[in-house]
């Protein structure tokens, strides 16, 4: 036998089963108010074809997804030749790929299933989705989504539900100072057609994501050495110096589509200072883009002030999506919630509940094969309680099992040896108190239920 | 735009919402079961390295990893040669590949934490594996195991309690004519030990396995063309013949190994004498070898009469799986859920509950933008109450609405239009019944609540 050495491939996470508990509490939620609005979960297989999922994340997503290698005698087929490299061979040798995100999926779900499917399509998923991103704070290989999409309207009913829950689960969560990042990529094309770069609608898009993080002058430096000219530059100037929504709207008079976004985005920022979210805060941001995304209408981002981590979830709205499988016409808006960084706001702002690892309710020590045999149908009653117990399963020395219910967070230990099942009585521990008290056999549940 | 065909891989399957409530009806299940046996939930990534995963499943599973193609310029450091094949290659551009089952990866991250972990070690975990399988019915190439395994004692009250666990589960779901058929790795150590084939032991516990389906003939044929001789196969006729565990037990008397395996079995037969299972039945059965597992001791698996199926579940202890990872002397035993096996045999025996699929509480027909934007503080109000509630996106005819509210289950729909805005009650419609009546705006949470 070969010694391995046990390790994980880079960016590969094992959860302990502290952490899965606080996981499953912002699953829980999650799903919870999902549910609320009359969202059903569907989920969609791991592994998809290449097809479904090529093209569609922009050329930096293609090289990210993990590709799977065909099966059996891959090679039978494929000619190798001089001109052979990793790109070109890929192709002939790996027709599937891990998922990506939940949209691409999900858009190919619902062209597939369309005549069974009842339209607006309100679906949830929470799934994980795979990157070979180069790994970092905040940034894993292996990664959960949770999305909720509504498909088959135009409404902005759907963009105002999708921002409430945003606010929802933040607010249920209790993270502080959450921004709702609002943008319309409308208001961008309109942006875009003015300073005459219709062509150079991606470039901008992509640059100007990066404000936040190489400044104005920044941004201008990078898409001046990509050809966008001086007038050009300085109409964006303009623009991402807009102190507000109405000023955008006056330099936006001349643009069509402009002011139909101006108008979209209005309603919602309207609404909603009418019916005020809980906690979060909806701003209207002129620089969010969401680069190469299939965004085609409104753009939504999370960001919290308190963490440097990136944004906690984006989303929008999307019309030509199910186009890329055949059907066309159908607008669909989504939004997603970015699992693991919740998961690590929550941490580093010491925000999960205190009582959120459950604990082992009772653990019976162990005397020896008879006495725990004797055990059984005790420890059976109290399981079929609701009551969760342990029978340690060695006749250890008694501190030995002791100081595993302690490391357990085992809330009582109960002890039946010979002496005990001879006088039908019991002696319980609370591991809390160290209090300890004899107690006749059958009345151990209700101690145990009423404490 | 090149338009792509929705279609997914040969092997991989969609989850409407009706089977994933269904789905998470049996996860609820058997997750209760494992929590109130002290089980806890952790979880290892889908991605795993090749040398941790291969050799572990004997050559047949090796084949069926799926492999992951290294990334970027995976071919720069390959030589391609002429004597370049599939697997030769493969061994060069895959570093990785998906989890092929849960136990492995769980001896990995048992030796990978042993400094972390309190010994003995109960974890339960439900997640998906990947086996580039022939696809048929209840066999997929991605699939859900759910496994609880305890690791770092020798204890066979842990053999009895995974036996429990078999029961309560399947009992809980109300499977009927449940054969948990057990056996000793032991046992068949000694019966191929008097055969005089030691040396063959793999070979035969693999043709043993296929009992079953090819009969005892059908065994000893297939034994005989690998070259095990005559007598061998008359002490293998025997003991397949025996009729009870006290006759395998006389057959055993000279194999110090063999009548260790026939104590542990009566230990446990015995104890289910005394203190029966719920519904299933707990049977010793001779044939049952499971293959080229790695199990040194109890081996268990999970039979049902009513469907044709194959097993919904194994299982059994393991001595040296840790050893692999550098880490002797560590025993460990647990048993592996079928998901999707249960899935089908609850559905072809029609055993989920009728109310499993569950529906929306209350839809808000939608007349204009006005009066939907007015229900939103409604609505709001009510999902805060645990209540879930749908708003209709688009004010399409009254019929289309309640068309979609019939096909999504929507208990009730409240309509308020102008009129009813101004006047201060609503109408709502109860439509299983078809009665509709008016409130007052501020009675309906009420109404809901209490119908």
């Amino acid at each position: 036998m070969t010694i391995i050495k046990p390790r994980l491939p880079k960016g590969m996470r094992d959860f302990s089963s502290d952490v899965m508990q606080k996981r499953n509490f912002i699953f829980k939620n999650i799903r919870k108010v999902f549910e609320s609005y009359g969202f059903s979960q569907i989920e969609t297989p791991s592994i998809e074809n290449m097809e479904t999922l090529s093209g569609k994340y922009g050329e930096e997503g293609d090289r990210l997804i993990f590709k799977i290698l065909n099966s059996g005698d891959y090679l039978s087929k494929v000619d190798i030749n001089d001109n052979i490299n990793s790109k070109s061979l890929a192709k002939q040798i790996s027709n599937r790929g891990l998922r990506y995100d939940l949209t691409v999926p999900f858009a190919r779900f619902v062209v597939q299933n369309r005549n069974k499917i009842t339209f607006p399509f309100k679906r949830y998923q929470m799934q994980n989705v795979w990157r070979a991103d180069r790994p970092q704070k905040g940034r894993f290989r292996e990664f959960y989504q949770c999305d909720v999409d509504v498909i088959g309207t135009n409404s902005l009913l759907c963009e105002i539900e999708l921002i409430q829950i945003y606010d929802n689960v933040l607010s249920n969560l209790k993270i502080p100072n959450v921004n709702i990042c609002i943008n319309n990529r409308k208001v961008l094309v309109g942006m875009v057609e003015l300073m005459g770069e219709s062509q150079s609608f991606d470039t901008i898009a992509v640059s100007l994501d990066k404000l936040d993080s190489i400044g104005i002058e920044g941004v201008k430096n990078e898409l001046s050495s990509k050809g966008i000219g001086k007038d050009a530059l300085s109409i964006l100037d303009t623009f991402i110096n807009a102190k507000n929504i109405s000023e955008v709207s006056s330099l936006l008079q001349k643009s069509k589509i402009g002011c139909e976004g101006i108008q979209e985005l209005e309603f919602i920022l309207n609404l909603f200072e009418k019916q005020p979210l809980r906690t979060s805060s909806l701003v209207f941001d002129i620089s969010l883009a969401r680069g190469l995304d299939y965004y085609t209408g409104c753009i939504l981002e999370v960001k919290i002030n308190d963490v440097n981590i990136g944004s906690l979830g984006g989303g929008g709205r999307y019309d030509d999506l199910t186009s890329n499988f055949g059907l066309n016409d159908v607008s669909g808006v989504g939004i997603s919630f970015g699992l693991d960084r919740i998961y690590l706001v929550l941490e580093e702002l010491n925000l999960f509940p205190k009582n959120i690892t459950k604990n082992i309710d009772v653990m019976f020590a162990n005397f020896g094969m008879e006495e725990a045999s004797f055990c059984l149908s005790l420890i059976k009653d109290l399981r079929d309680s609701g009551i969760s117990v342990e029978l340690y399963p060695d006749a250890e020395k008694i501190k030995k099992q002791m100081n595993y219910a302690n490391n357990r967070g085992v809330k009582y230990v109960v002890l039946i040896g010979e002496n005990e099942i001879n006088r039908g009585i019991l002696s319980i521990k609370n591991m809390a108190s160290g209090e300890q008290s004899d107690l006749k056999i059958e009345a151990l549940k209700n101690k145990i239920l009423n404490g």
